[in-house]
């Protein structure tokens, strides 16, 4: 008995949750869990299915090709552990918190790699059994930088690379390589402050609360589709320091949340926006 | 074209949804949300199902019933405002909050009656033009008080009776002429405080949160099947009368909340717990 | 026996408190409640100070010029509720809670007068016996229009004035009449977005939460210093109405907390921030 | 220039304030934070100040206790790094995220010691070069337990003790040796569920909420003095077991929190309840 997760994206038409659940049960399959939404808004039909039995997983896969729209994004993946590439600079919060859940199991995620551009956290990484590759962006341009992280990267065949307080902006080449499967973290202010200093901004215009978004990469800057985003209190008594602690406390947590969700295959990206079954 | 939701119950078996879902499909019936969720360790089917299109309920219903298990709960229910009766003791906070958002449509609710055991309420209830019926407990018994209520709460057929801090234990009698269909608001600490002035206990205790649960009224009281529950930060600067007035703003967010998922069909009891699709 | 509240903002220096608690002291006060602040990064200090007794309120305030720094803003104010004219265009969310939470008691405020630039809401002021004031905007300019207001307002001299989703921007000029006085509130999103159909924007970009700011009015369009910000979590399953929904009912919730704090007087402003105690 | 932390806790009585910091201020010191908290029902007084400069200790005490009532508690505690062992058995959220915390600088306090009476933490102790006492206790009765385990946490004179899921109850005599200070962390629900497997009871009763309660040790089991609170929602989908590791998170969550307000001195206890400043 395998366990996999069927996930469906396709224009929405009559029918679709009867002849999808119908292919599965012909082929002995039992559905643990079920979801489905659609955008009534834009005609869009997701579904996610987890199911359980023997798998013959090409003639399931054709069998729901000839019922569903001709143009559908439809895949089915196995559940488990997924293999994790994390890249940092210099900051310890977001990756101790990474290496600490995947060690103690309290994330389905294994650290295959961590890889900065600073060495700083190769103490920290090193704690865990976990390799730390440093590659440096001195001496070397943009993309050569890129690639030369790419070729340690790709070595690793990650199911997923999260940017853990990477501080560097990816080019569009880098990103292509792995769409939709690069998640970052930033700090989210209401209102947002653009510019250097997010925290001293914040702090002169005293906000009452702090984020942070999780969301894919994506060729626009800290602009791709949103995954989990949380805030926190604050008040006036905060220094600049103390709401950059609770910036960190949040990123931590909205990061990890975010990266168990897409673990799960729980998050459907289309358009600029996630669907999180 | 209508709008009705389907919501089945039943034990779990192979096959249920591309059925339930096919018998919609035949009688040319568009869902417009779909919603299951399996208890696997009681083996357990729960849908809810938004449909449009021309209705023949009864057809639908007798085809359900040759593909569901012998045993099962199905009603297919009209969208649409569900009429409310509230019944209120001498608190302001949650009948107030009630009325404003039926009258402002925040609420897909009609307030059809308010029934109060006393009459201080009656003011602000006359302001949204809504009948206040002062039924007082004083020189009856309570199967004689509770029978005066329910001759005045029946004559108005409401969908559900929510006890705006009605402050008295209804009979087992009472609650079965609406077996899941009475919600009740009250205040909850962590840990839980019994007897008398909980408020001033939990300021003895010095708690750091103060909650309030809705529930479906059961013969078990303040014990029923739990709809929502949330929670506010208070602080040792909290007097007992903070306290308290902490405790009414969560019960009143709660309270509307909870009664907005019942009226919206979201919720399905079972055992004593719920389903909140 | 009074109760008054002195408000002291002012640079810091050695042994303010000392001095400012030693005059309370002398004048026979007795301190309720005491909170300091102060702002390292900036010098500044501010005491709140809640004070009982019988005051010689003059000398009090003579004493305390002598012992604090030339430059401060010092003020000893009533307790009790606060006079506010509510501004109001065509939604009920934000009136509709301040009525209803100051009728009932829970806001110690009384609300003197609504003022709309459309009728719409001149029934549900009525419920709660405040006079409902219609000034039009049409067939005014701008500046004729905001004096025919003033005049309705400042009649009824109040305390402070709440913006309930008045839809118009305010000139420098009414502004500068009720400096610190005026509240606002406004939806807000991680990310921010600019321009029309906000609720759209954020639905397109997908955000998980939906927030509020209540911030006093300023020249700069909703950039005044921040009084109280929250926010409620949402999903991809929430059309563009939904969020909408969530939004009003945010707004409502922090508006309210703002004007409860804002008339203890536990708010001062200073820059384009706030210290609330 | 040092810096320590003046706590005084006292029956209320007038100009206390005053006399306080004007004995601060002839010794020549700066109050960076001043808070205080009178709790008007019980005539009590409290306060605690960060102060800057050159102390003469005994000389300020001793001016102090000439100015405040007879009976008071007043202590001046150096700021900075707190001793910390952690007694465990077999989980490793609790320890595993204090271990982090204090190794990346996110919490004021050094992590000196663990203690467990299983071995199955001391690898992920190990990781973070601090010394783990394995202290089984089989083979021993309670009190031949507790003193082997007292021999080892005395030799490192610890400020505080925090029990991170240490699973057995301490005795009167244990306790006694620590008197507020030791740290407890333990689930909380709404309602309570006593007995085994509170978690199960929980999923049995369908709670929307799953909270932690962090709390200073007394005889009374899981009665002490309340830190900190908090709870995250969950909803029917949650199993026993994804309820646990809920309830683990927010567990670790309060912990954290809880400790770091203690070692910032910012707790005082009295009767049953904290001042948290």
């Amino acid at each position: 008995m395998e366990r996999k997760v069927l996930i469906i994206d396709c224009a929405d038409a009559p029918g679709l949750i009867t002849k999808i659940t119908a292919a599965c049960f012909e082929h002995g399959l039992n559905i643990i869990k079920n979801s489905e939404f659609v955008d009534n808004a834009q005609g869009r039909f997701f579904m996610r299915t987890e199911l359980e039995g023997v798998f013959d997983s090409a003639n399931l896969l054709a069998q729901l090709q000839r019922v569903l729209p001709a143009i559908n994004h439809t895949k089915l993946v196995d559940v488990g552990k997924k293999r994790i590439v994390v890249m940092v600079t210099k900051e310890a919060h977001c990756i101790g918190d990474l290496l600490l859940k995947s060690y103690s199991g309290a994330l389905d995620a294994e650290i295959v790699a961590v890889v900065g551009n600073y060495d700083l956290l190769a103490p920290l990484t090193d704690k865990f059994d976990v390799p730390f590759h440093f590659i440096s962006h001195q001496d070397m341009n943009r993309v050569e930088h890129e690639q030369a992280m790419l070729a340690v990267i790709n070595s690793y065949t990650p199911d997923y690379i999260v940017l853990a307080k990477f501080m560097r902006v990816l080019t569009p080449e880098f990103v292509s390589q792995y769409p939709n499967r690069i998640i970052n973290i930033h700090h989210s202010f209401l209102p947002a402050f653009i510019g250097a200093s997010p925290y001293r901004q914040a702090w002169e215009r005293g906000v009452k609360i702090i984020g942070a978004t999780a969301h894919f990469v994506t060729n626009s800057l800290d602009e791709g589709p949103i995954i989990k985003q949380d805030v926190i209190p604050v008040d006036h008594s905060y220094s600049v320091e103390a709401l950059s602690k609770c910036g960190r406390d949040v990123e931590r947590s909205v990061l990890s949340k975010a990266l168990q969700l897409v673990i799960n295959e729980d998050v459907v990206v289309y358009g600029n926006k996630t669907v999180v079954f």
